[in-house]
């Protein structure tokens, strides 16, 4: 394992990660905010210890070997998490370095889960913090889903590998710098429009920046106490739109900015996944209505679409509290419960399995109702016309198999520590589908505060993992990775 | 199709159902009880139909073919359970066919679920002609799971082909009857051990004959109303063991009973079986304790086994409310939960998912983490230190693909019936993994009566497509089959 090289990569990426407390650090000496020390001691300690990690090992230039892959992906988050959750902790207002941790986490994975119980009043500095680190989230997650995870084979990604844009060289690093470069100013340029749109919209600059990146991450962390229950259509709207947007295969996005709009109803995954959204907002705005929970379609439409996405592309933002629907309409939570494992397309900023993988199964699925009519004939799962490999059918299996499994053993260690079912499951699913608010206990208007640390460290550690695709994490626990 | 060999043989299972009617219709005479008109019609009806089919018929002597198979065994089981709910009907006492229908589904497929809701009122001849078709239906699914199914290779069971004893015919008619001949020998043995055991224990002869019956079907009809929840601890231990021994392949009850009993700890399944039901009455019982759900260990323990096998062999009985650890240990009510998917194992009378379909799945996700660190190994995934094929795998795959596709389906529409989320989700598991009683409001102290019609058919459907392993049903709605 060549660590030194390791050591330079993530030294690099903290470094960028301490020189943009900059910012908030001006915001709170501009706002005069009781977090300026909090960013004033952050600031110095993460580019101090990053910097000189870099010097020291900054001449390394060789290649990453796929395991050095891993470990540089896991260490990234695990290292960044930390060095994001310096200013909570300093700020001293979170409440301890458990809490501290687990909002960094869930910022940078893109979560949204808050254990702030108001989040209103907090400095602005502290705010936009929140929200600058799911954008880097966002962004890490769609480089790593796009070009590096497909090259190590991960969970069936490497379907993609052929659809990422730019050079196809065999070496890791070239072929992700590229990758990244192209990806990162679609992503910018996506942020950039929403936040125009948000602005022109009523929204306040410092709102308008926040909310898009929060929303292009589909990260979900806002500026207000109530989420985004009490703000007007055009916020709404917009909201609304680049959720969905976030939620597609940034790839789709690039080749649509240069040109080729059409890639987006030739992809076999993104037909699935309008599919998803546009039935189940109707399917929910349908039984919104006839349970009377609203009383008329259009608001009952309103909130549906507005909870699909909220939910199908894991951001997490509220625009109304649909804890309340539970009561009224069983079955819209249930349809809710149900989007929390959908996730949006792979190669997005979403969470969750992500739709191509629901997609494979279920053909999977099929196809053994025709082996068993003609059990000689041999019959391929094709997405999108392309036939797809037998060993990517087992890895889509092998990570919903532990996508399961990990949900299980955990939803099992919340209710050891005394949670409800309802709680305990949509915690873990909100957790692990890095989605932000559950039900019951942890649900929209609620927090995760009150929970035990035991259970909040249990919850970070789903957080990293649905974050990392699992498999990415996994492996450097199995004593056969470090052999050699 | 050959539909006048699938009429012989539907016709011919039927009229033994039809005869078998004359027990129940003995004891509602020497009883002198209210259902004495209900068998005196269903009776002669069932024998008349079946009979007058079969003479039509019988001059058929071909040999079935694999669709003929499928569409044999689905509706041999569908007609059973119409021809089992005449007495039902007739009776009056159950209110309407979809009850009476439901009630005769739950036997045949050895829920367990009842309408009825209070079972100590039934007369003698009713309670009897519920357990000794739930037997029947125990018989009817060893026999198809090891016999026919692997045949026709539905969802992994072509697993367990070498395995089965009895000569290893070609054709599927000779190999069913020799098959279906010693195991039926196991089965009764087996049956008449436990009565034995019972009678001994105190029950008087018809208490434990009609619990005998439905144990070592893992049905779980009782003749109480209140399961099992005040017998004697002998009763108690007979049943507990009996459970344990009907969730076991019969296949290795055979090769004990011949002298082979080292094949028990030579099954790679049994072994995990047996882990499983250890394991869980041990977690369970420490869960109970610690919680001080019970005051001592042994009280702990005894519930923990009980409870533990009622739902990992899928019987069902009760002997506590379990519906109240829901409050005092939220942890046990999740595993308990957990246990309704598991399943015993394959070529028992118990439901569910099946052991060694979850631990194939298990093992198939682990093989991926190898895989990803030697992406060019070839890495078979073993049972008991044969190599399992990927067309093995792949059904395992597929069934439990649908297996969690109807499970959400059926829970979604019970939702859209107002039904709440534990509810729901309980009552839906219990009926496809063949159980019994759910949580919510079909927890054990309850029943499935207050229901509404459409939902108890949806169930009605849940049990017969988890009894027949999906695919034999499901295959029968797909359009490709009638082709040819």
């Amino acid at each position: 394992m060549n660590w030194i090289l390791v050591i330079k990569i993530i030294a690099s990426l903290n470094a960028v990660l301490g020189a943009t407390m900059l910012v908030p650090l001006l915001i709170a000496l501009y706002d005069q905010s009781g977090d300026i020390t909090a960013f004033a001691i952050a600031l110095p300690l993460t580019l101090l210890v990053n910097g000189l990690a870099y010097l020291l090992t900054r001449k390394e230039e060789s290649d990453l070997s796929h395991r050095e892959g891993f470990l540089t992906v896991t260490l990234a988050w695990v290292s960044a998490c930390f060095f994001s959750s310096l200013p909570f902790y300093f700020a001293g207002t979170f409440g301890g370095f458990t809490n501290a941790y687990f909002e960094a986490v869930s910022g940078l994975t893109t979560t949204g889960s808050t254990i702030l119980t108001d989040v209103g009043s907090m400095p602005r500095a502290t705010l936009f913090w929140r929200s600058i680190i799911q954008w880097y989230g966002g962004m890490g997650i769609i480089v790593l889903s796009l070009a590096v995870l497909p090259l190590l084979g991960v969970g069936g990604m490497q379907i993609f590998k052929a659809e990422v844009p730019g050079p196809t060289a065999d070496k890791i690093q070239p072929r992700v710098r590229d990758t990244a470069l192209l990806l990162w100013k679609v992503y910018l340029l996506l942020t950039v429009m929403e936040c125009l749109l948000l602005w022109a919209g009523g929204f306040n600059l410092f709102d308008s920046i926040c909310h898009s990146f929060t929303t292009l991450a589909t990260g979900g962390f806002g500026t207000r106490s109530d989420s985004l229950m009490s703000v007007g259509p055009v916020i709404e709207m917009t909201v609304t739109l680049f959720m969905f947007l976030a939620g597609v295969n940034f790839t789709l996005h690039y080749l649509a900015l240069t040109g080729r709009a059409r890639a987006y109803l030739k992809d076999g995954e993104f037909r699935v996944y309008l599919s998803i959204v546009v039935l189940g907002t109707l399917v929910l705005a349908l039984i919104l209505r006839v349970t009377e929970t609203y009383n008329d379609i259009f608001t009952a439409l309103r909130y549906a679409v507005f909870q699909t996405l909220a939910l199908v592309t894991t951001t997490g933002y509220n625009s109304a509290d649909f804890k309340l629907w539970e009561v009224t309409a069983p079955l819209a939570t249930m349809i809710l419960f149900l989007f929390m494992f959908t996730g949006g397309m792979a190669g997005s900023t979403a969470g969750g399995i992500k739709v191509v993988r629901i997609w494979l199964l279920l053909k999977h699925g099929y196809r053994e109702l025709f082996r068993l009519i003609h059990p000689r004939a041999v019959r391929h799962v094709k997405v999108g016309g392309k036939v797809v490999g037998e060993n990517v059918l087992d890895a889509v299996v092998g990570f919903i198999v532990l996508y399961m499994l990990l949900f299980v053993i955990a939803t099992m260690i919340l209710s050891l520590y005394g949670h409800d079912f309802v709680t305990s499951v949509s915690a873990v699913a909100s957790c692990i589908g890095n989605i932000g608010p559950g039900l019951g206990t942890v649900g929209p208007v609620s927090n995760f505060n009150h929970l035990q640390d035991v259970v909040k460290w249990v919850l970070v550690f789903c957080m990293v993992l649905g974050r990392l695709e699992i498999y990415t994490v996994l492996l450097l626990l199995v004593p056969e990775f470090w052999k050699k």
